[in-house]
């Protein structure tokens, strides 16, 4: 039994965090910390957790972590990278799920996170935990910076284009769509019910802080700079990113074949049939990524669909496959659970 | 390993059904029928299956149902009757999802059906799949009559309150709502998005066909004929019916104490602290049924809110706890998964 | 042209005052007060006044209330009862939107709403502000209290059978829903698209602040007291209440000719033909109230089925319609936009 | 009183047409026919409109539609081409909401529309009725081919800039969302609220039928062919398009001044402050686009961000605007209603 603490499960990332690991067969949580509910029951504020969740919150100062062999923060930015270092340096695995750990550009960071880095050490050693790419890396890391939900769709979708250089680096367009739940679980009025719902609307268009993020990882796979164009927007669903990237190609290839063939033995993406279009649901409540590739009347613009559950393989569900790789457990392993549909 | 086969899988019931059953370890799915559909695979109707469930539908002219050890219908009312006593004559077990062999009275079945019942015969020997009033009937049946949604959540909510015989049985109402997915998956008008989103009405406000159903399990644990208006809405969700139950109490109680006590060892009735108001995702895409009970201004008037699942509780998840009653497995396999929230 | 101030623009109600005000040719907006929006332009706020209402928000201290004919107050409760007194005195008419004139019995004003008031001698003179039973006291009222929104659904559903004696009025049941734009906008977590969206629960069960004020009402209808349960609902819809109201009757009549008969010189309440179900996107965005009449089985119990845009009927078009009346417009003035559907 | 017909009112268009028709000082509704409706009181269809339209629909074959100065087809593709010419010849005047006379080319036309065009001939005299860019032609015209709404919406977007020659031509990319309400009134499953709410699809991705309406009114602005990348999706929302607009400039400009100065004079087109994110219910309801211009990180791709509602502005409010002009009324009469917000 893997032995896991979770600093600040009052969200949405937490609360799915949690009904995930409360159905996984190997992992014991010890411990859930959240400095404004500590005493509360989990149950009394997630209800769906009724008769299976028995803990209370914790206060983080008196919550023994250190007995756990892994911690999952999930909590806002900029708290991992003050209390994560105390764990690790007592020997405790660390998954982040918020941003402190992804950008290996520390400037770059606080320019974009508007706050200096406190442990900028860290940075260098944390592994970035997208599986589909650092499997390797992610079996031997103390610390995981788990990857942002915009940031899995768009890789996810570019990335068998970019590593075989297919694609002109240059002017890729990421247009991608959020559901609400993305934005957390924080009182603010457009969010609410009455603004989000029959409603849509882009945001950010000037810089959004998953830019540095997507770029740096494409860049990777790219291995040069690439200009990225990205637009999020916010749609009224509760969960699902879908992003539609565009991208001038090169040369002709079967575009197809090659996603199939990079992604044949990855569990959670799914390279849909050609002319197909995934829907958000198709993937909701689960750890799935699916993938469809179109080029539209032959042209040189290939244009790549991209689905997944923010708050799963964008988030929880992702900090659960790498813990299933860090602690050498079947990578599936509690997370094999089909969509819900409808 | 059970064999099971599901008759008429194209619809909500049935791919919740195939959503539970692919996950259930003790269940092989040996065939799907569909007029309709036969040749073509599942998941290219449901995306959300790929990679889990490789059958194709079959015709149900040549599908090989008396193999199977249990077969399921979730078909059109109608359908069962005129096709389960071959089975059953061959000793396939049923469990029938539609209405066939849920009303006692023949003449009322009639009436409410518009169609002549073909096999009362069966009417006589089927179970009402309701496990928290028929368990141990539920154990030995060959064909069982699995509940409607409304039924479901609004015999739960009064059932012990009648078995005590502490309402006025002549004058209850439930108000209740559902998701529209409750209508299933039939190309109409009235269930369009553009109509039943950011909508609300009532319908079949002068008679539903669950009315006769409620009655009939209503005066069964009262033991007398009751009084009961029932108005069903619309309400645009997906997932989930909410009752609000009226009845007028005959004497003080401590009500809460003893729906507590009814559903001790209830293994998917929770009833909630007193004070709560359930919502309906506490319980979205599980088998539970969350109760409250209140008495407001300590009046003669008592009022309990019933949630479930219309797919799980309300159909396909009830349809896998008889299952396992019957065939002796753990009455909770396969239907533990955590609610999704959000 | 009557000059108007609004006090506390910056809710759903402010809004759609705002919208219906800027709408009407009898009107001339002369200031919007917020004390938080000092400054700010108000399409800047609420993008789709842009280009038609070009004032901003004043802070109330500086704006010239009192050279107004008409001052709205669509703040919180408890602000009215302070400042309109000195309104009122300097011989501005006043109306409400908020609960602080509505209610009669000053105690129990004060119980419900957890606070002293200030102004008790001006309760006295307000007038309830239902047209549909107020209008001579409306036109000469030198303040109006606009009813809730609840109540305006509720008691124009009960007027008809009450005045005319035909219920027992000891045991009504009003099970209503609303849409989320009822509980304001304010950022408040439960309101939160990813809490309110494909989700359907109770609240209040023990007691609503709208309670007394429907008792209140339905008393004076019915000439006695009467004994109410009263279970409000939030329902994922922007707009819309959806009352279903039980009385028991107590002779058989002609229901359906009562309420024609009672609403049939009334320009925003429509009768509905025998066996209707209104939904409530057939009043979306207009100021009408559209009523069915069922009697299910023949039986004893009553079931009346009430709509309303919660911000129009139930708020800012009653008041414009209270404005029309006062000033002796033609009621239905700057109101006659048809609803939008879809 | 200009007297007008409507051929097929029975669709979101045709009573988004009904709505606004009936509120329009200037307009006597004649006739209303429909097929499959023949006799309904067209109120007992559409709730909304009961009081205000007395019409019953009337069979195509009996309405007296020649006596009308000016006729809506709100039909399906391929009925106007078949009846309009009759009453153009009888010197009525026409306005098609479908796509008949949208394409000069008609080899184009028949491919995307899968039908032989039987009236080629009023193609050639068929004004595009996009009043921004084609405002003499209207008043003039016998036939107004009303344009369609992704292309209303693509269209006012890049305008300035391809007028202006700022955009290379062969690489724009329209990223377009739209409300449910665009894929019509018709019982089919996929925009079933349980398909369609909580879900984000792309669709077309290969070709829809408004790609060549947008590249042929593009090419005409750019005076070249335009190279472009369509690609709409579905999101959950009854009303709204969205379209993102991705352009490469060739050059550095004052875009928002381009932008500001191109409509200064447009009633219906609003540029928004720089910086600014439009949200589609901003022009909920109305007869507004509104547009944001964008140049992320100063590089050389400019982001164009345009809402409309895809009924209003993008079908019957339009058709409406352009009935204005060619019977010489103020271009916004009877579309002056403000945008429903929230």
């Amino acid at each position: 039994m893997i032995k896991v603490g979770i600093i600040g499960a009052t969200g949405y990332t937490g609360v799915e965090l949690l009904r995930l690991l409360a159905q996984h067969p190997g992992v014991e949580i010890a411990a859930i910390t959240s400095r404004g509910e500590a005493g509360t029951p989990v149950p009394d504020m997630f209800p769906s957790l009724r008769g299976r969740v028995d803990l209370k919150f914790e206060s983080p100062a008196t919550a023994n972590l250190k007995a756990c062999d892994l911690v999952f923060f999930a909590t806002p930015n900029g708290i991992a990278m003050q209390q994560a270092p105390a764990l690790l340096d007592a020997g405790v695995r660390v998954i982040d799920l918020a941003a402190d750990f992804r950008i290996a550009d520390i400037a770059e960071w606080e320019k974009w996170y508007g706050m200096k880095h406190v442990a900028p050490e860290w940075v260098t050693k944390a592994v970035y935990g997208l599986p589909e790419i650092n499997r390797h890396g992610i079996r031997e890391a103390r610390l995981i910076a788990n990857p942002g939900c915009y940031p899995t769709a768009v890789q996810l979708g570019l990335m068998p284009l970019l590593e075989a250089g297919l694609a002109d680096p240059a002017s890729l367009i990421a247009d991608a769509k959020s559901g609400v739940s993305g934005a957390g679980r924080k009182a603010e009025i457009p969010t609410l019910f009455s603004e989000a719902s029959d409603n849509f609307k882009a945001y950010g268009v000037l810089g959004h802080r998953h830019l540095p993020e997507i770029r740096q990882g494409l860049s990777r796979m790219a291995g040069a700079a690439v200009g990225l164009t990205f637009v999020p927007h916010l749609t009224p669903l509760i969960r699902g990113i879908h992003a539609t990237l565009y991208a001038r190609i090169k040369a002709g290839a079967d575009f197809q074949a090659l996603y199939e063939q990079r992604y044949a033995n990855e569990p959670f993406v799914d390279v849909l049939p050609a002319k197909s279009h995934p829907d958000t649901r198709s993937v909701r409540a689960s750890n799935f990524c699916r993938i469809a590739i179109h080029r539209p009347q032959d042209g040189d613009t290939l244009v790549i669909l991209s689905v997944i559950d923010n708050l799963v393989k964008g988030a929880a569900g992702q900090a659960v496959q790498n813990m299933n790789i860090m602690f050498g457990r079947s990578e599936t392993e509690g997370l094999w659970q089909l969509p819900v549909l409808p």
